[in-house]
C-alpha cells in the first residue's frame, strides 16, 4: 500500500528521485531535487528533514507556521521528523544559526516573497488525481511569453497554458481565463505549485470544462518585505490593472487564437490575486462575465456591501444577468471571510457559488481544490 | 554612464528590481529577486553582497571558485565586496557556519546538481546586446511540454522555443536544433543562464540565423553528488541516448511544424552536453548534419582519434559530405581541450569550425558565445 501511494504520488520533480534509494523514514518528496532521499514522507504524512552542518550551532526547521528543533547525529547531519502534516504543498526554510536557509535538497518555488523550499504532502490517490499527470490524457503547454510593457518601460513575462488541441485545431479560437497568484508569489505559481495544467488537461480530457487557455502573469504583488517605494500595503499591486487592461489582454488577443467576447472571458485569483480579480472584473463588467477570489483578500465588507466596487452590488437583477459565474472559495481551516462574504451576498439577492475545501489551510491545496470547482462552471 | 549601463543591463528579472533604490556600491544585480537591492554591482564589475545573520559565527562568499570572508556590520548583516568578477554568470553560494545556502536575495538557478544563487555580471553593452531583450524585435515563445517516457515508465519535460513567425505561419516547417545543458545543470539552463532565446529572437530578427525551433530536455546528468545507483561517472547520461532518438525525436516530430530529413535537424550541447551531442551525433549520422560542441567533454582523443566513435573520422571525405557542420568551441581561460581536438580534427582532412571566447572561463558567457556563433552556420 505504501508503495502504490508512493507511485501515485509521483510529481514531475519526484520522477527524478525515483532511482534513489527510499529510506527508512518515508518515501522521497516529489518536491526534491534529483536523487535527493530526504525530505521524505511516510504514510501517515510526517516528514523527515536532514541537512549535513557539523558547524553549526543550532538548526530548526520552520513549516506550515511552526518551527521545530532539528538535533546533530552522526557525522553532523541534523534532523528531524514532524508530527502528521496536513495534505498539499507547504513551503518552509531550515533555519541555521538564525539565518532561514532554503533546503539544498530541495527545488525552490517562488513564495514567502523569496525564492523557498517546498515539500508536497501527498493526499490520498483517490481525491489527489484530479492534479496528477495522467499518461493516458493529451497534455496541454505551458508557454513562457515575454512582451515589453510601455507602461514599465520594461519586458514582462506571462505563462500562457494552451490546451492540447490548439496545435491540431489550428481554426479554432478559445476563451480566456486570466489567473492570478498571491502575495509574495509570482506568475510561476500556479503552475508550479497549483498544478494548473494537470488540473486543466484532466478536465478537458474528461469533459468536465471546455477547452481553454489560461493566462498567468505577475500581479505587481510578489514582494512581501517591503512594499514599492511610495506604495503603501493597499497599494500593491494596484500598478497590475492598466498593464492588464490595456497591455497584456491586447497581448494575448493578438498572439493567441482567442475569443474576445466578455463571455468568453474570466478572471480569478487566489488571495492577494482574488483582491486583484474582484478590483478589476467588478469595476469592469464589460469586460468579464466569469470571476472567481480563491481564499480572497477581501476589505470590501467594511463599508457595507452597498459601498463596495462602485455600488456594483447594488442591483441584483442587473448583476446577475451580467455575471455568469460568481464564485468564491477558501479553506476551512483558514479565516479569510469568504463564507461571511457569501452571507452578505446571498442576503442582497446575488447570484454566487461558495465552496468551502475541508481542512485546508491558506496554502495550495484548497487553491487547487478551488480551481478544479470553479473551471466546470465558465464558459457554458 | 553608469546609468545608461545600468538600464542596457537590465534583464528580465532585473526589471522588477528596477524600483529598489540604488544602493551606494552599485546597481542591483538583474538576477535578484524583486526589490532586492543586494548583490549589486559597480561598474568595474566588484560585487557587493550583504546577509542578515546576527547569530552567525561566520559567514563567507563561494564564487567563481574562491571563497571571500564577509565581515559583520550594523545590525547583524554582514557584508564583502569582491575584486572585479569575470563578466556573464556565475553560480554562488553564501556559507553560514560551514553550510553552503542560496543567498535569499537571488533567483535560483538549478546548477551544481542543486538549485544555486546565480550573478550577472554585466559586459559592456555593446558586446552583450547579442542576449538583450530588445523590445524592436518579435519575440518566440519557450513552451514547457510534457509527454511519457516509457523507457522511464515516467513523465519528462522538455523545453521547446518556437519562433515568433510560428504562430503567424501556420503551414510553414521548421528544421530542429536539440541543445543540452551540462552535468548538474538541467532542462531549464539554457534559457534561464544561457538566454537563448534572446539570442534566437535577435539574430532571427536581422537575418543572421533562421527560424527554427530549439528542443531543451533533460540529459539525465543533473546530479553531482553521486551517480544514480549502479551508474559510474562515465555513464552519465547514458539513458538519455534512447530517451532522445527513440522518445523525444518522435515526440516532437508529431506535435511541432518541423522537418524530419537530417540536414533540418541539429544537435549541441555545452559541457557534459557537449560529450552527449558528439556520442549521439557521431553514431548516428543518418540524423543528424550539423553538430556543436560547447566546452565538451572529450574523452576520445585518448586512444586515437581513428578509434573514436566507430572509426567514424577515417574518411575525411565522407565525414566532410555528411556532416555540414562541425563546431567546437570553448573559453580561452579554461581547460577543456577543444583546441587539441581542433588540431587533431585539421590533420585528419575533417572540416570543422574552431571558436574561441576571449576571457571567459567553463560558464555561461562561454556558452552564449558559442550558441551565437553556431546558429548562423546551421540550416544554411
Amino acid at each position: 500500500m505504501k508503495y502504490l501511494l508512493a507511485i501515485s504520488i509521483m510529481a514531475f520533480v519526484g520522477v527524478r528521485s525515483m532511482n534513489a534509494t527510499v529510506p527508512a523514514e518515508g518515501i522521497p518528496a516529489s518536491t526534491n531535487i534529483p536523487e535527493a532521499r530526504y525530505p521524505c514522507v511516510d504514510s501517515d504524512s510526517r516528514a523527515t528533514f536532514k541537512l549535513h552542518a557539523p558547524d553549526a550551532k543550532e538548526v530548526r526547521l520552520d513549516i506550515c507556521g511552526k518551527k521545530y528543533d532539528m538535533s546533530m547525529g552522526e557525522g553532523g547531519v541534523w534532523s528531524v521528523t514532524t508530527p502528521p502534516l496536513v495534505e498539499g504543498f507547504h513551503y518552509y526554510f531550515l533555519i541555521v544559526d538564525g539565518v532561514a536557509v532554503n533546503d539544498p535538497a530541495s527545488e525552490t518555488f517562488y513564495g514567502c516573497g523569496r525564492m523557498s523550499s517546498g515539500i508536497e504532502i501527498p493526499e490520498k490517490a483517490d481525491q489527489a488525481s484530479y492534479y496528477k499527470f495522467d499518461k493516458s490524457v493529451p497534455h496541454g503547454q505551458v508557454r513562457e511569453c515575454r512582451y515589453f510593457s510601455e507602461k514599465e518601460n520594461s519586458q514582462r513575462r506571462c505563462f500562457v497554458y494552451t490546451p492540447a488541441e490548439y496545435e491540431t485545431s489550428p481554426s479554432k479560437s478559445y476563451p480566456v481565463l486570466y489567473l492570478q497568484h498571491g502575495m509574495g508569489e509570482d506568475e510561476r505559481g500556479w503552475h508550479t505549485q497549483g498544478r494548473m495544467a494537470d488540473i486543466l488537461d484532466n478536465q478537458i480530457a474528461s469533459g468536465k470544462c471546455v477547452p481553454m487557455i489560461v493566462v498567468m502573469d505577475y500581479g505587481n504583488c510578489g514582494y512581501i518585505h517591503g512594499a514599492r517605494p511610495g506604495e503603501s500595503r493597499d497599494e500593491f499591486g494596484a500598478s497590475f490593472t492598466p498593464i492588464m487592461l490595456e497591455e497584456l489582454i491586447p497581448y494575448i488577443e493578438k498572439t493567441f487564437r482567442v475569443k474576445s467576447d466578455r463571455d468568453s472571458r474570466a478572471m480569478a485569483g487566489l488571495s492577494w490575486g482574488g483582491h486583484e480579480t474582484l478590483e478589476i472584473t467588478l469595476r469592469n463588467l464589460d469586460l468579464f462575465a466569469h470571476i472567481g477570489s480563491f481564499s480572497g483578500a477581501l476589505f470590501f465588507l467594511g463599508n457595507g456591501l452597498d459601498k463596495a466596487y462602485d455600488g456594483v452590488f447594488n442591483s441584483a437583477d442587473d448583476f446577475n444577468s451580467k455575471v455568469k459565474t460568481f464564485f468564491f472559495g477558501m479553506g476551512s481551516e483558514e479565516n479569510f471571510g469568504s463564507d461571511k462574504i457569501s452571507g452578505a451576498l446571498k442576503k442582497a439577492g446575488i447570484n454566487h457559488t461558495y465552496y468551502e475545501s475541508e481542512g485546508t489551510h491558506h496554502e495550495w491545496l484548497t487553491w487547487r481544490r478551488c480551481l478544479n470547482e470553479f473551471l466546470p462552471l465558465i464558459f457554458k
